[in-house]
């Protein structure tokens, strides 16, 4: 089989634009994506560094996006009939280690309260006072199905109570020793989902219920194409009995994990004392499930969208939609252009896309007009309207869409457009910037996986390695023959993403050990 | 003087119809304010104890009221042009040592993280692994003037930087000994904003920009009248040259610190580094502000508007402000009752009140009409309307306002109205709700502060004490003859609450040293 090159993964069609464009960022995808997905952090005032170790702190523009997101999901959370609550950020010792698996998953990366007071040692520094040692340590919840479960075990005692569902938006922490912002910092803000039902089936039921509604966010609303699908064994969530995930890919190709849906069987109802009567007076164990999402996808939507001008936000996502940047100079025309332009703001603000009403911003800041320009460009803001003099004498505006940035001569892409003009189409414009920006991503993807792969070594390794996916046929062994297989996928740098739902059957053989294959898994690098 | 006994403090007036009335709940305010507050908790579905010390579990209904809380003060928040951002869970404690006075005040009840890993010992307990000791131990922020410092230290640089205004919604711990639900847990949720500017005067602004947000929030969405003014020199925050408060008075006539804002000068400014060019090319420290608000809020609105019946919700911040039950009887009449309701429901939530959608719920639960209209009772839904098969034949519904929940007779009010009338009545009964609970907590208030005390002791000691709050006039003393003044109002149990903003001038004498008094002080116990 003919090999095929790097090339295959093309990450947006500016690059091809090659160097007679001076991009906005100082390093481009191309010459190094890891330290691009920095720069756009940066450039774009998504997050930085806190100076705590493995924790970052969320800028305005970041954690803008991320409340745009929680206010979406949330509204499709409650649509289900999920309640929120809100349950404590310390778990004593004891809830955890009830249920094996799970504390073998996460004991080696928590973070661990043992005091509860300072004092001045000898030299006046201060140090844990060790007459305030807590008798219990406390561990900073990693996950809360523990002291979830010790709540549903209160609250469900009938078939009457059931199916309970709640979610809580939390910050969490697992202590990670190489962090890298929203993909993987020590705490981490998510959403966990937590429900108990009468039965398996039920319980299946919302398990994927959950999957299917994270898959049409990720597609939907932060325009990245997924591929949904249930994680191999070796991936499964510690003390579940099946894991669930959405799987993005990067434009380096390497596949984000954006979301995950649990079912956790009856060993968290067990160890937590879920159960409940039934109809006929008996008590059975509840079937429970747990499912989140995270800040981390925002590192998606970088990866996903970026490119070597910053970001591109999503309209859906973006916290403005619309950014006017009145080109002031300091005379006598500058408050004619500011009424122009808060006449244009407010016109803007009356219309509907996506349901809600436009987000727009007149930035008035003291900054320059081209500073405030590149701002707006490196944070992703789906329209940028400038205004000057000349447009309003002439009525115009001179617009920029984000994901169209330059002209096919290299040139920037801004265009003058009557004002009344520009109103009337704006809504429709953000919503075929959002359709943009997901084809884009969806052509990608479904460019990059290979079904015809039949040596995993011959694709995955050298200098010109393939470097999207390969859905590849197995006959999903377990145990010994299992670890032999992730091995021999580590050794490539690859791991199994997960089992694509709505893969075609099975018709071959399994291309680790020869059997007939029962389903077809996708494998690549991760992050 | 005369003194006046504890029936100053009202209740509420339905406490006056006395030993006719059953009540929902089991236990009154008048047998036992905090047994009763513990009761709303529960029978209300608020929160609970979660096993965890300190710690509680926000249930679905009590998350839902600081889902509005939040929904409601982000917006304010918001219009005044502060971001959202987050901030680190963990603060170094190098970055708490830079503010001596900060760290005085907070050393004593902070939870302390010393190791990032369990092991498990010699017997298989999982204890903190030695070798996972971290170098320096992390608190878990109490607040976040250290950690938000730092971040302004970057990302201020010039006076086109300013003001900076930042705010975010927050877990926090303060290790408590004694913990009470909502109003002192050693977890709680909270907003706190922070802000950056150039000199004393515009900081100075700021905070009082926050605390009438605060007022007006507390009274407008809240219900609870609130007492606006500047605490006492040792009330204020550990490090702020100035502090102001809300504060709340409960139907036992204790006060509640409900929302508190700092003036903190460049003492953290200077601890942080934050400091800005100036327009000459100069560098100053900036004055910095901080201001809060938390789930205590909670607790005053339980202790402001609760009824020996449980909670009464506010209509601005209830989850459902309209409850429509269904009166079904697995019957052949059944189908008909759900769709008069469906159209019920449909029309009311097609309504506005308080500028937003009518909140509305069609409880179709598992559980008999009559335990569902006691739940709503309970949970404080503002109007709960119930439907038979005879209003569906009629055209009626019976209607509950939770306000007047009985009549003199005490029997229960609900009355027969037309559906029509009562839809197209709604959103006015609402607003009516509302202005009524704002109304009776005011006359409280207003009937409870007096201004004519010259005698504390005499007025705040012994079986018949007056419960309410005193404004007297002082001399505002400091250092040493401010702490004999505390002593001496802590062996009344009182404390100083705040100077009234809008309190007369003083034109007496300080009621503690005879001097000519400089302004108006409230003394009153406190939670």
């Amino acid at each position: 089989m003919q090999k095929r090159n790097r090339r295959d993964v093309v990450p947006h069609p500016s690059i091809e634009t090659g160097p007679m464009i001076k991009h906005a960022l100082s390093v481009t995808r191309q010459a190094d994506f890891a330290a691009w997905y920095q720069d756009v952090i940066a450039e774009a005032d998504l997050a930085e560094e806190s100076g705590v170790r493995g924790c970052m702190v969320i800028k305005p523009w970041g954690y803008g996006i991320w409340e745009r997101i929680q206010t979406v999901m949330d509204a499709a959370i409650k649509d289900a009939g999920v309640q929120n609550a809100y349950f404590p950020l310390f778990i004593p010792l004891s809830f955890f280690e009830k249920e094996a698996d799970h504390v073998d998953g996460f004991a080696k990366e928590m973070a661990v309260v043992t005091h509860h007071r300072l004092i001045a040692d000898s030299k006046g520094k201060l140090v844990p006072d060790p007459e305030a040692k807590l008798e219990e340590p406390l561990i900073v919840r990693p996950t809360s199905e523990t002291v979830i479960g010790a709540a549903m075990s209160r609250w469900v005692q009938s078939w009457r109570d059931l199916p309970l569902k709640v979610n809580q938006w939390a910050n969490v922490v697992r202590w990670e020793m190489r962090t890298r912002m929203f993909l993987r910092t020590s705490e981490f803000l998510w959403q966990e989902g937590h429900t108990a039902h009468a039965d398996r089936d039920d319980a299946m039921a919302e398990t994927l219920r959950a999957l299917e509604m994270y898959r049409s966010f990720a597609e939907d609303v932060l325009a990245m194409p997924v591929i949904a699908g249930e994680k191999p064994e070796n991936e499964r969530f510690p003390g579940a009995v099946a894991t669930y995930s959405i799987e993005a890919m990067m434009q380096d190709g390497k596949a984000l994990q954006a979301g995950t849906s649990h079912y956790l069987g009856t060993g968290f109802a067990e160890a937590a004392g879920i159960r409940y009567q039934d109809r006929d007076g008996g008590h059975s164990l509840c079937h429970t499930t747990s499912w989140g999402t995270s800040t981390r996808m925002i590192g998606g939507v970088i990866m996903t969208h970026g490119d070597d001008d910053g970001l591109r936000c999503p309209p859906r996502i973006a916290p403005h939609q619309i950014v006017i940047v009145p080109m002031l100079r300091d005379n006598g025309e500058d408050a004619a252009i500011l009424d122009y332009c808060r006449d244009l703001e407010s016109r803007l603000k009356a219309l509907d896309a996506f349901g809600e009403p436009v987000r727009v911003l007149l930035d008035t800041g003291a900054n320059k007009a081209q500073t405030k320009r590149w701002g707006w460009v490196k944070k992703g803001a789906p329209i940028i309207v400038e205004v000057g003099p000349r447009d309003v004498a002439g009525g115009n505006v001179a617009v920029i869409r984000r994901d169209r940035l330059y002209q096919e001569s290299g040139k920037l892409n801004s265009a003058f457009v009557a004002k009344g003009d520009f109103i009337a189409d704006a809504a429709a414009t953000l919503e075929d910037i959002q359709a943009s920006l997901y084809a884009e991503a969806r052509e990608r993807l479904d460019a990059n996986i290979r079904r015809d792969v039949t040596d995993l070594a011959a694709h995955f390794s050298g200098e010109d390695r393939f470097v999207g996916w390969a859905e590849v046929q197995w006959a999903r062994p377990t145990g010994g023959a299992l670890d032999r297989i992730v091995e021999q996928l580590k050794a490539l740098k690859l791991t199994m993403r997960n089992t694509p739902l709505d893969a075609a059957p099975a018709d071959s053989a399994c291309i680790f050990t020869g059997e007939p294959a029962v389903e077809r898994v996708l494998i690549g690098r991760t992050y």
